[in-house]
């Protein structure tokens, strides 16, 4: 599996962030992350940035920097999703108070604009928490837009969770998302018609807890915790492991269903705010802007989430 | 199957809406239309009255009065589908150029504010197009929303067709469907969820001509017409026949699953004007005012549709 | 002043109205009012036609017919000026309870509509109340619109009095605005641009005492009130008797200075909405679609004022 | 007049930006300028910018930093205004081509987040074009609206000169607008109920052109083009110093007559897009954000505009 792409991790994690930070830092997973951002999202992004270095911490990510970005959507007030992710933003593991690992003292918008530009256009930014540092980083420096090699995010969907129209990343800051879907850049998303596809069950848990090492011991923790606050509050059976799709993307992309469509945000409606209109029946006559992920292959999933916790050893 | 429920059938047809009138005047309906209005909407509304004319003199409906209604929506220009019904808004059977039936010489709108207020609060409406005349009557009168029995229309859904959120319907005059969704009034509505899977395709047409009588045939040959312009604009393997829901449905509820949640008409998106915003997940907190149709047994639905055709004698 | 124009005066009395259907009804006038259609407004639309009613017990309008209108805006709750214009609508001067005269038993909307549509093109519509009626019966009989001679309305300006942003009338029922001002008819409209260089003071009320006729007197009356209270409300000194703007215009054009200009009505505004944006400067490029009265004649307007007023004998 | 209060100025400069600085730079101010930003706006930033530093060179601002901000509104495309100060954005005067100042290496918007975290909360922000630099500063690091002591500003107005409802700064990004008046920090407002009191004609130009140092000569030059272009844009007779006002209310807030209320900003009007919705009228019942200027006392404005110029020797 060469690959060597290189990333930076925009997250806020997030039981799912979180398992998608250590798909990616597994030996397998032949990804480079250059540097992972935090941003206000699912907690407070003070909370996300501890949890980051927690994650750094227990995969062994010493050498790459995290950097604290936006507390704030671009306009509206913070939405948070304690219900699903307790207090912490990352319930459910022992971990201790204070991580080890530091963050660097960069706003993570500039550490952003900063990489890119001095990149050879090979970066790639995998957003999977409200879009504001991505939209801020291209607002304040619009020359990144042309030198991002790719954006992989998870956000939106044909349906919604928050709202009946909308996902909950997006809607926290439908704004920022506005920039970032109508810049350019070449995007993949996804949204809740594909991660709704990729449910952690208890029977998920069982097989997890079979290879047994801190680190797939660790998820085990988180999992247990995810799935019940899913089942409680979506009265879903299970929890779509959301995140983790751009790690296992980014690691094989065969494991997924794509179709270039537009995708359109909305930010004006009254019912509607924060909703991906996915032109999927190619009604508008609108340039694709999206590479949009709505099938996922289950076997080559799992098998593929299985056998990167296996990499990790103890 | 003791019925009689009274009925004001408010429709642009148009293939589907005609079909719909055809099983609901069947005698194996035990329902009285008492009144056919028309409205813009799938092609104008001049057109629109000579076809329910025409499906009149066809069925037989010769003593009930035929109003003609609003030309345009509330406040938008209006939007037609040629593509889909062709020029004349029933292409498909031959026809006579002008019906015997002749419409009354009174605004539809004044007709069903009338009725309604002269009834003892037992008729029920039954929308199959867009709802400016609905609207527009209970912006004219607002009494009669106390004293409708239930309005059971065909529009909406969780996803749409003619924009990537928006049903053909809605779309047309979402000013005048925001005013019939927050009147209060009891809806029951029938959107794409359930009418995509009330789908006519070329067996349905083969089994449909065994019947053979001058009705059961004039249904064949518009099916024939509207299963081709489907599977030409929308890529669909034969065509839903959305309208025909609401007859099937006052004349055997139990064709259906019902759920009964808040649904929101948005006006004011830049990308999704028109969209019935259904929340199945109940996250909005906002008080149920729909009766929202998502199932439909296909054997109950057929073998109604059929029996209905075949109570029409030569 | 050969005049002779056919008026229908659609109004929500209101004391500067009934002022308004005042001067019209006098003998100097010669303007001929062909019906009174009422609307809600400063007060219920019941309470409006109770008041309109009174008015033509007063002036001896006793063979024209009074319609009522609109319960409420289009798309609104209502909004009431009740601080204005006090409980009844048409608080100060004593009147009976209930009127001699009684509307007539037909919706206002129809009225407007069966009494343009039976014309010579020769009917001026004078609204001095929020647009619904009108809006309404463009609406549902869009062939008015071109039968009608022209629109003199009170409504609007470059400036607020209900909110920063928008005159009240145009306020309570932005849509109807929107429709009117887009249909193309002609329009002339008194804004409070000029309204508010038509100020009653306590010498006016001084000066119209001396006439000293049964209206003369009511009208003292009205006006006692009616300063009071924008004084009160407005901080202002004395009242401006707005609607009485349209009356003396139709009596004599003369007495105002009118720009051609285009004039959009905001209805999605979240500070605006309700304001008339009147392009002055010729900024737009829109083409024009409003006579934009900005000056007035204080001279020629008093005197014109008074004279109505001593036209009435005892 | 002891003063010493240190300012960051925010410009496009634009003639009235130009002289704003040269007012805020003479020796008679007594004000200290520690930084000039620069934004899109009556032209690109990089032309502002070349500008910012010409208008340096000249007043010899040679130790303070410019730098160079935002190049596009946070949302929308840029607007330019050439037809009011021409191609270069300072046409009239001559000029060499490249000026001896150089911009720093830092982005507007940082500069001015690490100049107000580093102050003891003594700085104020002086915008005089459009908000965006600000706006994005304190989505960036939104501690500094605490440390802001003040932001005097020129924008907005209870009229337009860009739409009929709206003015240029603050048309050109609302949404900036939106987030700087609704920050809560201390903002006084010169919009164009008083910058149109500021009107310099072909007699100002006389009367400056005595005094004829270097500086003042070069304000002549400025003048000239300036009132030429109002007067062919607007059909003025003159051309109103917007910006000036913000540089003398600084040296002698007693010219200005300043009420306190709220300001509303307006981003989803149809036709009112970037209206300040000034409630000087108090019916909003909404906290006054904004202090705003009204009235201009002309014998001082234009007295210390002089004394200002004079202030340079040659």
């Amino acid at each position: 599996m060469a690959n060597n792409k290189k990333l930076i991790l925009d997250c806020d994690p997030g039981h799912d962030d979180a398992i998608s930070i250590i798909l990616a830092a597994s030996k397998l997973s032949n990804l480079n992350i250059e540097a992972i951002t935090t941003v206000a999202g699912n907690v407070e992004v003070e909370k996300n940035t501890v949890n980051a270095l927690r994650v750094c911490d227990i995969v062994g990510l010493n050498d790459i920097p995290v950097a604290q970005g936006a507390s704030t959507p671009l306009f509206r007030k913070p939405e948070i999703a304690e219900e699903i992710h307790g207090e912490t933003g990352l319930d459910g593991p022992e971990m201790p108070d204070n991580p080890n690992k530091k963050p660097v003292d960069q706003h993570a918008v500039d550490l952003i604009i900063n990489r890119i530009m001095a990149s050879n256009d090979d970066i790639t930014l995998v957003p999977t928490g409200p879009l504001t540092n991505i939209g801020l980083a291209m607002i304040k420096e619009p020359k990144i837009i042309l030198k991002i090699k790719e954006i992989v995010l998870m956000g939106g969907g044909t349906f919604g969770n928050w709202t009946p129209a909308a996902e909950f990343n997006i809607y926290v800051d439908a704004e920022a998302a506005k920039v970032v879907f109508e810049s350019g850049a070449p995007i993949t998303m996804f949204g809740l018609d594909v991660t709704h596809q990729a449910i952690a069950t208890r029977e998920t848990v069982e097989r997890l807890s079979e290879i047994d090492n801190h680190v797939s011991n660790f998820v085990v923790d988180l999992l247990k915790f995810f799935i019940k606050t899913n089942e409680d509050v979506f009265d879903m059976d299970g929890g779509p492991i959301h995140d983790a799709c751009t790690a296992l993307y980014l690691m094989d992309p065969e494991i997924f269903g794509v179709k270039h469509v537009r995708v359109d945000i909305e930010t004006k409606g009254e019912f509607t705010y924060g909703m991906t209109c996915v032109d999927t029946l190619g009604v508008t006559n609108r340039e694709p802007n999206v590479h949009f992920a709505h099938q996922l292959n289950h076997k080559k999933f799992w098998g593929l989430f299985e056998d990167a916790l296996s990499s990790y050893s103890d």
